[in-house]
């Protein structure tokens, strides 16, 4: 099980303290999704759709253990019960919105990624198939802790 | 970028051909996923999650090229603008509803994934994260196939 970048995520975030935490969270910032050319032809039609699943590789992560205390809590949890970007196999997802796609540059907006993650697969974000009702949503129903952009916890040190 | 199992998927669904396409189309078929105990602290807190996303390898896919014709639609697309399991990294994601959580064996409802599949991260399904409006969904717009169970066209031959 071995995966290969499929591309790279350029962003205006450049570090994790100072990222909003979800992609729900900003409020439309912009930045690119660069498809290697070699998987180029695989982008035939995704202009169609208004929203994409974007699965990417945390590169910039600490080892944090299995379990963790999340950006939107002040109690710890276990990191499957979190979206933590410390995780034993560290892929995030994050829905965007298309605005354009110009041969292998992708523009959207609602981006939450950091500058230079390795971009691994792009889905089609499908209401069909990706809404679902659910009401109980465990420790985010309760107060938490209202922060909506990242510090750097989860962050490695540089260098 | 090395991935490593955190558990496996136990389903009814023993080969691609007969499961559905999706898993808003599985009608509450169970399964279950059991999280291997080296990883079981990380499922903390897990149960109070109506519904939970999970990760996982198509371990059992041929390669299809980066253009298909998906089971809904019988005209080819780029894969990245469909949900074919054959993909450059084939990682698929489903949002799946919890029954139970017993020790580190999780008992869903909804499933779709074939039996034996490897588990590579679970996350909280967070409407709030999750669920945005996407009113354009490209070729998914057209008539399409209406098929809701899948065929073999992308499972690797056996043996």
């Amino acid at each position: 099980m071995n995966l290969k970048p499929i591309g790279v995520v350029h962003s205006p975030h450049k570090q994790a303290a100072g990222t909003p935490v979800q992609a729900s969270m900003t409020q439309g910032i912009e930045g690119t999704v660069e498809v290697f050319p070699t998987y180029g032809p695989g982008l035939k039609d995704l202009e169609g759709f208004e929203r994409i699943w974007l699965l990417y590789w945390f590169d910039r992560t600490m080892d944090a253990g299995l379990i963790v205390t999340p950006f939107l809590d002040d109690k710890p949890h276990g990191v499957f019960a979190t979206r933590s970007p410390c995780r034993p196999n560290p892929i995030g997802i994050s829905s965007v919105r298309v605005v354009r796609l110009v041969n292998n540059l992708i523009t959207v907006t609602d981006l939450d990624i950091l500058d230079g993650t390795p971009l691994l697969d792009i889905k089609p974000y499908v209401p069909a198939f990706d809404v679902f009702d659910a009401k109980r949503c465990g420790w985010l129903d309760g107060p938490g802790t209202g922060l909506r952009i990242a510090d750097g916890r989860f962050e490695k040190p540089c260098g």
